[in-house]
């Protein structure tokens, strides 16, 4: 008989379970979030050890002091997975926030001293101790709104030296947070100002830190920003080459803000996640499909659903351009602005997620053997997910089977 | 000596006081939100008695079993005001919601007996129980949120009779909520099928019913739909005219989808707002900055800022349109999408919007003698409210002085 220290049951249970192969969801499957009327899940020591529905929960043993909820109906669905996060950053840049949301231009605002600038001055001015209070909080408010597995980029560090770091920060947040943290080392952001005569070199120092990074076990993929003027895929070949070797994956900002190729390339270097993605050309689109590279969803994310492009979403938390937090204000923006429909917004922040960050087969869906990462909804219906932006929907969350809010 | 049953102290106290008359904020004040550092407010019997920063709380009595909170140097501020809601419904509507999202057209909703036909179907057929349960639980979420005093429409019923039900249900739900409730006679939504040759005959039925909503003292104001093909001006009149003879306040949906002069006409008839007004032409803007008639944030809210018309946001929540829940996520999007500041959406969700619902000299500041209806974030920072999109920022909601979340 099968022992649980956690049982949910009585739900509406999104199983998004694998519907033949352990690959992500796309085209008219995008949407299929394999619900289970009175269903239940039952995990032990942070695993899910059964998934059913009707009374077979009872066939379930309790082990004393177990968790055993009846959940009324309510949906019981995988913790949310948010695979690109910038939340290492101190200071705010509501000023520019505000002035930019009238009207202001970005480059004016960097010509002035602002922009990602003013987080690069400020996160490294930022001590060890306020960093890493800062990590920690912003990560407790993504687990109260539903995330069980949170990716955080470096990346406001720029010069190799400040990027180590913060990384070592990180990795000290991703050692005490009631939530599992991905860490990527976005290794090229923009050309910090001491190498701007000799890019060479600071790609030289980049490889230099990828070593230190595997040696140290710091990050699990390294990231690049390629974009007109910032870095071009001649700059990041080597940068992913070098990160290859040592065993970490890799992602890119990819077509963000121009095409320039960089969406087939990311499926040529077989990247974790194309990430942005908004000015893909056609041809990116379907070499993305074709690698079966993860995409986050645009404004137009019904090119990349019907391209059979799996989409994820993410919140992308950074402190210039993305005044969103949490992932149900993600799928409910990922519905209203970019064309998803609810179902296929929650399968793009849960088992799509995982794959953009290399977790398929462990997060993202309640079947046995997965992580038990759980959010319960105080409602009987996912869509309100979508439906109802910014309403309090998150009752449970538990992580590891370890409830965390 | 003052005496208080509730001192908030240490706080960034915004006093959204009156700049110096009981008028709504426009034009370069509308985003005056009247900060205070190391404020505090201290409440008793439910409405404010002082405000004041410094040690000079510590002159305040405490009476027995007084709430007393330092809190560290968050923000307190007015609790929200939502002037414009449709929370008395039945039934969802996440179909249409989903296949519009996806491009179906309203029209063909329409037709095929969705749209505004399915809720009014679905509540009609609640029971008085269903609705008033569902009623509850929407203005406790609300009050969750951060909101403490809500309007609510009816409008479901669209014919007499059954408007009046609803408008009993809502008188019900108003004794019984933990905030303030203003109820909204939205006597003109929809023609009803069964006027549909006789206008004229639906109008005289829809003033005998304004006189029983006077009489038996179910709502403070009466509202219209001026659209296109629903009802002109001509038809409203008579309308207005009758509510105002009863003592009610009249208040439009006006120039929503089209531009009809109504926000011209909302400002002839001193309505108490005008709602939506997205295509409300220079002429109309101008009436209402003249007549100082409220209007609701749209997506050039900057016109109306330049104009000198009183901005407020609301949420309007409703089944059909509006995916939106809880005043935070209204002020984030009035920046986001609007372009509004951060500080005149406060503005636009407190002061202004307690003018919009006839309450200006009452709530929506935090000075002696208006109702102690407080807000605690759980930031320093008020501009998070715009920033943070979807984080959990109310910390503690107090109405009449009581907590209520």
């Amino acid at each position: 008989m099968t022992a649980a220290d956690l049982v949910l049951h009585g739900a509406r249970l999104l199983t998004v379970a694998p519907l033949k192969d352990e690959r992500p969801r796309v085209g008219p499957a995008a949407g299929d979030v394999g619900a289970l009327m009175d269903g239940f899940v039952a995990a032990r020591d942070g695993a899910i050890v059964a998934t059913g529905h009707g009374v077979a929960h009872e066939a379930v043993e309790r082990v004393d002091g177990a968790v055993d909820v009846d959940v009324q109906g309510r949906v019981v669905m995988p913790g949310f997975i948010d695979p690109h996060t910038h939340l290492c950053y101190a200071g705010e840049r509501w000023e520019e926030f505000a002035t930019r949301r009238s009207g202001a231009d970005y480059l004016a605002v960097l010509a002035a001293g602002g922009g990602i600038h003013a987080t690069v001055r400020a996160t490294r001015d930022a001590t060890d101790d306020q960093l890493l209070t800062l990590l920690m909080r912003r990560i407790g408010d993504a687990a109260e709104l539903g995330t069980t597995t949170i990716e955080v980029k470096s990346g406001y560090g720029l010069e190799p030296d400040e990027e180590l770091r913060q990384l070592r920060l990180l990795a000290r947040a991703k050692a005490d947070a009631p939530i599992d943290v991905a860490v990527t080392y976005l290794a090229a952001h923009a050309l910090p100002a001491p190498y701007t005569d000799d890019r060479k070199r600071f790609i030289r120092e980049v490889m230099n830190a990828i070593a230190i990074v595997a040696n140290e076990n710091l990050a699990e993929a390294v990231d690049a920003f390629v974009e007109k003027g910032v870095f071009d895929i001649d700059d990041v070949r080597p940068l992913f080459t070098a990160a290859k070797k040592a065993g970490l994956a890799v992602t890119m900002h990819a077509d963000q803000l121009n095409d320039v190729g960089a969406s087939a390339f990311a499926a040529r270097a077989h990247a974790r996640s194309a990430d942005h993605v908004a000015r893909a050309s056609a041809e990116g689109i379907r070499a993305l499909a074709r690698a079966e590279v993860p995409g986050y969803a645009p404004p137009d994310a019904r090119r990349f659903i019907s391209a059979r492009v799996p989409v994820a979403l993410a919140s992308d938390h950074n402190p210039g351009t993305s005044p969103l937090e949490g992932m149900p204000t993600a799928i409910a923006l990922g519905v209203t602005l970019c064309g998803l429909t609810p179902h296929e917004a929650i399968v793009a922040a849960t088992i799509n997620a995982a794959h953009a960050l290399g977790r398929g087969g462990r997060i993202g869906a309640l079947i046995p053997g997965r992580r038990a990462d759980i959010v319960v909804l105080d409602s009987d219906d996912e869509r309100e997910l979508a439906y109802r932006m910014g309403a309090p929907l998150i009752a449970e969350v538990y992580a590891s089977g370890r409830r965390v809010a």
